[in-house]
């Protein structure tokens, strides 16, 4: 019925999440407001585990991307569903820590990681730094020295594959600040460099192709152009490089009419590409990691605001305000990304009213979604913006001063606060 | 030689701001670092003030826009300069009365202003409550009943222009999610509104044209379009309204080859409209109100940051990559704001040498700025992005879970810190 699954109508005509409803919820913990059905998170981060497993026998691992939605609760759900965990930041390391998620397996990712990061990374014992670029390869290899540890660490390198939704292009020399080339020799020499430094093990490769990709073409075409590098590699200084990870990128949905390949396919045929170009290639079949975030926690999320002003403006359009805003929502702002919206509280009515849903920010350009179909609101009127649990929360600001929403994580009809609504005081609290 | 006037460079050959060596600020106070020359904010200050006055003899207000850069300190500075201020939200508002500053003096604005945000204001005795929209007026005048006082208003009113940087349309009806429309009789009939309902008293009326405006002709339009709305308020209902607030929007220099009008020009050519144009229409001259924000801080502020990687991608580009990005600056990825760049550590070097400044994000868009000049640089040098002080900390996110930089405030070559650095243990405060 709706774009995610974990939504329903209730018996009451209300949009409820993982059985709950959204009106209670709305007036339990106040809008605007993240909501989140803890079983959907469950049950995506489940799906990609059977997959590796059935795929490939248990010889990979999925790596929850931690920045799509970071905080402790998500880590801690990760945590128990045996996931790994891809972080960006000593931020987002510090969550995953204390969350007590396990540093083994976690993976650090960034194309200018500082040297507070890789200091924090070592410290902890982080799984693998994936490492960007020969600065920090050097680098880490005398702080590794300096903290007599080994970094196992993954190499970034840039497949000349750029993808995105539903087009993807091949070029020799990716425009992008993250990785090592491979035309260029850049990324063989990094191999070189790194099976030459101290304190450095070279566990391992990783490519990122994009984001929010509905196609199974460019996912296939990465595979062989990495297994062909790890051929390659292997033939130039006979060492074998036994992980490959993929990255993430895979499409979710937003709206009904937006059409995904389903990962399971992504998984089957992606796998099928692996074990058998790995044979031909004469290289073993690599331990395989993929990296889904938005894919786990994006369809399962909704946020949930109240209408305040309706103005129409007749012959323009109706602007219908809510109390949250690109604060809390700043992907249409930018990237004019879609959503679906449902008006929480007359989820039963036909959505035949048209309107663009504006935040509370103090700036024109400040939409939530424009010319989108709703029911007829009013003031007071409780709206749902679904799918919005990737990049969210996580890129949230503070803009006009309004405090970031809190997050509700619903299991089993049961709503719990995981991330407290941010107080005034919390504000100021670094202002002198 | 800047953009700034308060930028100079020093006998150590680095970029200063207020006298103060920004090499030594990022040493002491670490990078990121938003940082501000507090005298070039009070000359600022004074120079809108001393228009007021000298064109309206008195007759008038500088408000300062706090979402542009809103922390106590600066609230401080402008209650101190004698400026009133525009506030957008209940917590900017939190953030001005934390800092001491006179409610009386306090202006507040926003097309959705919350039940909470309402009640706020009419507690802490706000100067005006600029009103969006009907739902709002009549909301307020049940809620000033309920406090037993009476709201003192602005209406804000669409007048039809759309004004940005060199250009401008009159419209008759804007597409605005802000304010009451003249053309379709809904700001008279506020208008009347206003007057018929208890606890509301109609002080004036505030329109705001757009944003980093350059030219004079849109500001003079709007003036004669306010004012003709008074007469015809008058005419029909004898009531004259003696408020005018003509909001903000008035450009600055980003880059050397930007050429916004000098706002004394912009003050001086607005007031003869107003002055004469009052009299012809036969009502008396408002008392006059302007909202600068970016005005006041944009050209105050730098943003310093650490360079790691430099990846040079042959026939491509260049990345310098730097320890900020996005979270810190979103106005690149939001609106490919211009910016100046300048290594601070080497200023006194050519700047020859063509980058793109990238940010330390996982999100191929997070960049600072393309294909732009600066010294050539290395990993440790300190780059300062120029004109950073409107809308870049108010902006700042967490994404990827980065720590919000300090503000670093310069005065007579002292610097101090005015907002500290965020910690990693505030990033995770509120979850569970």
């Amino acid at each position: 019925m709706y774009v995610s699954d974990c939504l329903t109508l209730n018996e009451k005509g209300h949009l409820a999440i993982g059985g709950c409803d959204t009106v209670d919820i709305a007036s339990a913990f106040g809008t605007p407001a993240y909501v989140y059905d803890e079983n959907e998170i469950i049950a995506n981060c489940r799906a990609f585990s059977k997959s590796v497993e059935r795929c490939y026998g248990g010889n990979g691992m999925v790596l929850y991307a931690s920045k799509a939605f970071c905080c402790k609760e998500i880590c801690r759900i990760c945590g128990r569903e045996g996931l790994g965990l891809d972080v960006v930041s000593g931020g987002e390391l510090f969550t995953a820590l204390s969350a007590g998620f396990d540093p083994r397996r976690i993976y650090f990712h960034g194309n200018n990681k500082t040297h507070a990061e890789l200091c924090q990374a070592l410290e902890n014992g982080v799984g693998r730094i994936v490492v960007d670029n020969i600065f920090e390869l050097r680098h880490l290899s005398e702080l590794a020295a300096r903290y007599v540890k080994t970094a196992e660490i993954l190499l970034r390198i840039k497949p000349g594959i750029d993808a995105h939704t539903h087009d993807f292009i091949k070029t020799g020399q990716i425009d992008s600040k993250f990785g090592f080339a491979l035309e260029t020799g850049e990324a063989m020499q990094a191999v070189k460099t790194a099976l030459q430094l101290e304190n450095i093990s070279l566990a391992g490769v990783h490519c990122h192709i994009g984001s929010q990709i509905f196609d199974i073409d460019p996912f296939e075409l990465a595979a062989r152009v990495m297994l062909d590098f790890i051929a390659a590699a292997k033939a130039e200084t006979g060492f074998e490089i036994r992980e490959l990870n993929l990255g993430g990128g895979f499409g979710i949905q937003y709206l009904k009419s937006d059409r995904p390949t389903p990962f399971e396919d992504y998984m089957e045929k992606v796998s099928e590409v692996i074990k058998s170009y790995s044979g031909q290639l004469g290289v073993k079949t690599p331990f395989v990691l993929i990296e889904p975030g938005r894919a786990i926690v994006g369809a399962a999320g909704i946020t949930l605001y109240t209408v305040g002003a309706v103005k129409e403006i007749p012959d323009v359009r109706t602007y219908v305000s809510v109390d949250g805003g690109m604060g809390d929502n700043p992907r249409y702002v930018l990237y004019q990304s879609r959503y679906e919206v449902v008006c929480a509280n007359k989820a039963a009515e036909k959505r035949d009213f048209t309107a663009t849903v504006a935040g509370k920010c103090c700036e024109s350009g400040d939409l939530i979604q424009e010319w989108t179909h709703i029911q007829p609101v009013e003031p007071g009127d409780i709206l749902a913006v679904l799918s919005t649990g990737a990049y969210n929360y996580s890129m949230a600001s503070n803009y006009n001063r309004i405090c970031r929403p809190p997050v509700i994580m619903v299991k089993d009809g049961q709503p719990r606060v995981v991330v407290k609504r941010e107080t005034f005081e919390q504000l100021t609290q670094n202002d002198i």
